[in-house]
């Protein structure tokens, strides 16, 4: 079959991007090829790609892929309806071999192709953000602008970072080396060598319930580019933004020129536990999760013939010592607390506040003070209903709402949750997070600050002092792992002991957010997601590491 | 105390050759900075390194490292005579920590003066290359020549790639980066960030009997140079060279200002075990192990706090199909076969060959014919016994000769073995290769072929035709792993199908070798030694994997 696109025009189409991003993530200042703003998609998208998301309800998602057994799906948005879709089940036993067999001639394909089409992959999901945002939005329980950007613009950065990471890292050592090697007075030894980035084998993705683009892209283009196909095994309550993902690449690897198994979906039937059967399976060789703790270690104990990448669970932690603007600092973490109602792997959980007080551009003010002016930012971010809704999304699902309905027996509640009523979508559960004041000094209190607690729950932990403060993050850092670390201080020496514990500790830090940018969120090309080197997560979205075992060089070597 | 070489001197020394070894890994051509013959370190070096080798011999060998409960040594030479040197053992307990508390000041120092320090340590070294000569080829039982340069230079240069990719890889971010996301007519979002490479914790360095400073260097400066304490675990029976490496190193980190116990020596007792006490260690967070699949295994299946990186053992294939220089064919086989008594985790074992002959230049051969063409090869060049001894070294330890001895068993014996002896060392055990007919169609025959036979043990294994050869290479990669791959063809299609398989199953391919070039050696900055792709090896010398997860990057964010 001729294909649609040849490989000069991919190549040519895309290499300005792919070279910005290679310079992104060399200087880690900002950059973006993906609008955030819903408008600059055009005047009809947002109706277009609402009439899209709706045109997919209550059917089948048809894809091409062999070895499909049955059909299932039972996903209900968190807004409310059934989404009604069903999807292929795969019989695995014919699928697998079938993406073996696509390995030669997308290996072939070397780097910069493979990356050109990467890249094409992302661009027709860029033009169909508008719908992607709505099936972020039905699966995740995000609200509107969230889904959009983070489903939309921020995960296809997250993707093209991975693939320009994956170019890098392929394109180190040379396609050809010539070597020669002096002999004295003898004829120098001469070689010819070629060098060829060869694919681990099948990759599995494990997608997440809450950000399932933002969280799938990275490995999902990480192992693509370098060569592997790829097995997309969405959460049973996110899959349809990362069908569409399938169905999109699938098509232009088909207008490529290349096998559209090259990427499939493997949605499981209710209690199936097909994640276990993919993760041990001897063709799958590489595996990206993201999800819980519990299912992370299973995999990284369990599934021995991949390279496994995990983001599991964290708790946390926000160090409030001093701040020159107490204003700020309240309104920066009222919002960070409330976006998607703490449904995020880096929302602060424990906020460590120094039982004698803080010092303040407002003057001192007492624990007790600093929770309440707190409690009384996030009443005042969530007062109006309208904004309340549009920042807070729908609760993911009832786990998360009996979570925040324990909260008020795990310590004196400063801020009750509310219930919030979303006039457009009835049937969603809307709540205000909720903050517990909980005395770090009390062994009993600890169970409840060291367990992460998913959802709009916080604790505001009463600590003897700066220095106290810094312990028990060492301490929640060193145990429980952390996505982020924030920390609000006027004062040299505690910010020096701040940063020496996350460097020790290995977490990633953000000082002093009073403005628009928050601790919870991170910016591709620039910021790093997760450290990989506390129990949080074993990567890193995204670096070298991320990358490199992916593919393995084989050389071939011969006399010149 | 005063560093004895500021930072600015470390690193005005040794920033070209850093920069000669980054353009070297890049673009794969011949370089390095360690001369190989013996008289370019000076005329009385020999003499020197001799009288310090035996000065070492008989006493306690000191090293100021806390934690010293015993002392221990059991090394006897493979020429003979008891080294006699006892070493410091460690109290675990004392040492580990001790280890921990050097990480913040030489995390500080930076990737570049950590690079600089790491090359002083090479340096000093280099500079006693010929004592260092004496101490391997006292261990290893390697002869002179080759335990000077692949004890010397070529570990050395090994040494030196690891740091180079460890600099590159942890200079990839920026130290420092400025963020402005623009915000439309609102002022943008500003911040300021800091990256800093940390270290994972302490890293164990498990040496090997064979090759203790090549197969040691890599994981040793690649662990340091990314910031890591280092504790050297060497092979009992090869203790010295990594001792002596030990304290040189001590000394340069003590003269630049850093402290000493970021590398250390662990020896164990007798039947200690002390490699599985350490690898498990929560203090221990990165592994290099060179030695057997069994122990490999452990340590993968085991040590799951720590990054692990394993040369174990493979099955490497020589498929023999056609050749235009059947004689060079013959002699590049025959020394590959023979050098250091083919105990070379590379040395060819199974050389497939049609049953129906092969083409040459010099007529067609039946498979017989080969096979004694090329035990007269062998017999020929080891015919001397001044030439043998300084190709074949000793016998490294009764299990080789075990091996030998009952290889006559497995088949027809095509080449006997034959005692050499060594008038300098008549306690050595000196032994000539073992070449043994199977028969690749008798299934009784596989048992031999598909198991690693380590020693100067070979198998003409007599297959129905090149494309049989090659699923048996295939075979034999995919379930045994390999670190080399060799083929003699002239035929493009088995070229092509050779490849094609080296590609698929991941192995290091050498092809038509019949000059000086052996499928054994590979020359570092150029080559690859092992895949991480096959059973053989989950690690690479070197590549971007083998730093890129020995170290994490924190960032630090705040507004600008």
């Amino acid at each position: 079959m001729a294909a649609e696109m040849t490989a000069a025009q991919l190549i040519e189409k895309h290499r300005p991007t792919l070279d910005q991003a290679l310079e992104a993530i060399r200087t880690r200042a900002y950059w973006s090829p993906h609008p955030e703003h819903p408008k600059a998609y055009g005047e009809t998208a947002a109706a277009d790609g609402a009439a899209a998301f709706e045109a997919l309800r209550g059917k089948r998602f048809e894809l091409t892929q062999p070895g499909t057994d049955d059909w299932t799906g039972q996903e209900v948005s968190p807004y409310g309806p059934e989404l009604g879709i069903s999807y292929p089940h795969p019989d695995v036993d014919v699928l697998l071999p079938a993406m073996r067999a696509t390995i030669p001639a997308w290996r072939d394909a070397g780097p910069e192709l493979r990356a050109a089409v990467c890249l094409e992959i992302l661009a027709r999901i860029s033009a169909r953000t508008h719908e992607f945002a709505q099936a972020v939005m039905h699966t995740s329980g995000q609200a509107f602008m969230m889904a959009f950007q983070a489903g939309g613009p921020h995960a296809q950065d997250r993707g093209l970072e991975a693939v320009a990471y994956a170019y890098a890292e392929q394109t180190r050592t040379p396609g050809q080396a010539a070597w020669s090697k002096p002999q004295g007075k003898r004829d120098p030894l001469e070689l010819s060598k070629s060098f060829t980035a060869v694919p681990r084998g099948v990759a599995l993705m494990i997608g997440c319930n809450t950000f399932p683009t933002w969280n799938g892209y990275p490995g999902l283009f990480a192992s693509l580019a370098t060569g592997n196909p790829v097995l997309v095994k969405p959460h049973p309550r996110a899959v349809l933004p990362l069908a569409m993902t399938v169905k999109v690449a699938r098509e232009v690897l088909d207008d490529a020129g290349f096998p559209a198994d090259l990427v499939c979906l493997a949605v499981d039937r209710p209690d199936e536990g097909l994640a276990k059967t993919l993760a041990v399976r001897p063709e799958v060789r590489i595996i990206d999760y993201t999800g819980s703790t519990a299912f992370g270690d299973w995999l990284e104990t369990h599934a021995r013939q991949a390279e496994v990448h995990t983001e599991k669970a964290g708790v946390n932690t926000v160090v409030i010592d001093s701040t020159d603007d107490y204003k700020g600092m309240l309104s920066n973490l009222a919002f960070s607390l409330s976006l998607y109602s703490g449904q995020m792997c880096t929302t602060p959980q424990n906020l460590l506040i120094p039982r004698g007080g803080i010092t303040t551009d407002a003057g001192p003010k007492s624990y007790d003070e600093v929770v309440s002016d707190l409690a009384g930012a996030v009443s005042g971010l969530l007062g109006d209903d309208a904004r309340a809704n549009g920042l807070l999304g729908a609760i993911v699902n009832p786990q998360v709402k009996e979570r925040i309905e324990a909260a008020g027996g795990l310590g004196e509640v400063a801020l009750a949750s509310r219930e919030v009523t979303n006039p457009d979508f009835p049937g969603a559960t809307v709540r205000t997070p909720v903050i517990v004041k909980l005395d770090g000094a009390k062994p009993d209190s600890e169970a409840a600050y060291l367990s992460e607690c998913f959802g709009p729950v916080s604790f505001a932990v009463a600590v003897d002092s700066a220095a106290d403060a810094v312990e028990l993050l060492r301490r929640t850092v060193r145990e429980k792992g952390a996505m982020t670390v924030g920390a609000y201080t006027t004062d040299a020496e505690v910010e020096r002991l701040v940063e020496e514990a996350c460097l020790e500790e290995c977490a990633q830090l953000s000082l002093n957010l009073t403005g628009g940018v928050y601790v919870n969120q991170t910016a591709a090309f620039s910021d790093f997601h997760g450290s990989g080197g506390n129990p949080a997560a074993n990567a890193v979205l995204c670096d070298g590491a991320f990358v490199a075992n992916r593919f393995r060089m084989v050389e071939v070597r011969r006399p010149a």
